[in-house]
């Protein structure tokens, strides 16, 4: 999407290459919202290294990462030995995986790499093959995301107030992003409305990132702390709700999302306000048959227990445990601990409906329908 | 309550009164959690100052506060002409009023010490009638946190995992609290529970205020971010919600409380879990008629845009816009405003019980045994 920097606005994408100098340039995201800059890894090595320093997050955007991290070992290998070339390409997959290693989308997207090389019959064949898969890669990403909009557009109308909580925008993707794609369509269709975004503790990512993106986008919005949504909509301020998802069942229409998202919809129910999810098909998860099974990571309790700030001078004294992030401060009383449970489930029950790039679906409709969704087996 | 500094445990209110050197003495609030200071006023002008300046907060802590300020002034006064030391007691009282012109108590505690002091006949009987006064506001006010504390222990049985919201604690009273009275109370019974401090952004009370209030008397707790009561009471892990209120609706049983409480309410009730409101009297509203009709205070955006940390030595460049409250530092996107509304009302139908100094009600009781909760008209 666009960023403003000095007057001068430019499109960007988070993840893209540079094949002159085999590079994969990326969105330094730890130092957003107060800083924005790209940066290059100039080989595979420093690429894993990005996905695991969280240079790089989101689902979509780490699979388009890892895909071209894949291309690029592919093209740094010197020399036409087929064997030797397979045996590095496996070292490079297993160096980009071992960056996330909890995380599906790296990969599913190197396995779609590799097994586009498959055609090629030299290094110098698979090598192309390699550049061209992953490029496909991160342009099916933003397809993808395009078509949720498209769908999701139709639900915004003139003068509404939407609510969205942490980000699944564009920083998460390649570009246009999930729960934001219906709002950046609704805008290039020439529609005026207004997003609440919720601050989104512990990290704060609503505050940070999604306020960021809607501001380089021009979208009119605030910031809400996240206790101040159930207010907003008993006065009859809050008109939807869009948030994303980290994993969808499937068979039940489950949504497990950033913490805080069930409360939202448990709210949203109580005031008749429809509540949508938007969902790339990747993260559908066709096996589990219950949202009480996904497991629900606790995170460390400083989270809760501080916050990230911007970039201020500092001399020393300050804890600083995520570099690029700017200053953590201590809040809480110092002798009291935290529990950080960093994920929540939504019931169907709840969800009006779930935007994918294949349509708008209700919640129980995605194992009738599963076949338009991509399912196999 | 009691307070650990180095070892030693010493019981202290949050106000009281040195007659020797008739100073009032104040818990330094804008330092906690991170230290605990007794400061003392040495004049009713220095009083007000502390009132208006936040040293001490909390609707029974500055009722009080004014109180002995009054009685301060009284004492002060030099010789025996009755006329003068009534325009002095004008005097002080319209300060002590005006340090917080929109509070209802320290009014209210100040009137009732004037009031006291018409039984004397000379100055010196009017100055030892207003301190005796002003001592029995204080002790009034304990005894209602107490006897709150009595009847909601009541309800804490062993085991219980409890939520509570903001700081209605000692802190905000001169002693014990009210939505932490009944845990205090069960404490003393030797009941053994666990209670979750919603971290209350944007100002955070219950993670500083709160927590350190808990961590003093010892009681098992932990912070949790304002997202993640819903996730915890969806998988069973609260069994009980106590909140205090800003203001009670007589007349149809509302809460008006901090900003997130609402919120709370809602969640309760979808998973069937009690949700009590402990209120001290001078807190209910007998004349409005809906919850509509209150005003919600839109606070500045700078408490959501931004967070206070913990004490940190710093040179330079770090603003500090709230002495005492340690380092600002800006979470959100810098280009981003936001919206704060301070607070929400809770219908009475989300409500299981309001306890108060006279038992438990439910909340459409209020009106209907109003004569019991001190109605006058």
């Amino acid at each position: 999407m666009n960023v403003t920097i000095r007057g001068q606005t430019r499109h960007h994408r988070t993840v893209t290459f540079d094949v002159r100098h085999n590079a994969v340039l990326l969105i330094e995201q730890r130092l957003l919202p107060h800083e924005f800059k790209i940066v290059a890894t100039r080989n595979f090595g420093e690429t894993a290294h990005a996905i695991k320093d969280m240079v790089v997050r989101g689902a979509g955007a780490i699979g388009a990462t890892a895909a071209y991290g894949l291309a690029q070992g592919a093209l740094a290998f010197r020399g036409s030995n087929l064997k030797k070339f397979t045996g590095h390409i496996d070292t490079v997959f297993q160096t980009l995986k071992a960056a996330r290693p909890t995380a599906v989308d790296p990969v599913n997207a190197m396995n779609d790499v590799r097994n586009a090389m498959r055609a090629g019959e030299t290094v110098e064949e698979q090598q192309a093959l390699a550049l061209a898969e992953a490029e496909e890669f991160a342009n099916e990403d933003v397809r993808h995301c395009e078509e949720i909009g498209e769908h999701g557009a139709g639900l915004i109308r003139n003068g509404m107030k939407i609510l969205t909580h942490c980000n699944a925008g564009w920083l998460a993707f390649v570009d246009v992003g999930t729960a934001t794609a219906p709002m950046y369509a609704a805008q290039a269709h020439g529609r005026k409305f207004h997003v609440y975004c919720d601050e989104t503790r512990p990290r704060s990512q609503g505050a940070t990132l999604t306020a960021w993106e809607l501001a380089q986008q021009k979208i009119s919005h605030q910031i809400i702390a996240d206790n101040a949504a159930g207010h907003l909509m008993q006065r009859g301020e809050i008109d939807l709700v869009i948030v994303g998802s980290d994993r969808t069942l499937g068979r039940t229409g489950e949504v497990a999302n950033k913490i805080g998202t069930y409360t939202k919809a448990v709210l949203a129910a109580r005031h008749k306000i429809p509540f949508y999810v938007a969902i790339p098909l990747s993260t559908i998860d066709w096996n589990l048959k219950s949202g009480f099974d996904i497991p629900i990571e606790e995170r460390h309790e400083s989270e809760v227990l501080g916050a990230w700030g911007g970039p201020v001078s500092l001399k020393s004294k300050v804890q600083n445990p995520k570099p690029g992030r700017g200053v953590y401060v201590r809040v809480a009383n110092p002798t009291s601990g935290a529990r950080n449970p960093g994920f929540d489930v939504t019931p169907a029950e709840l969800i009006t409906g779930i935007i994918t790039p294949a349509g708008i679906f209700k919640p129980r409709e995605l194992w009738s329908r599963r076949h338009e969704l991509g399912f196999k087996k």
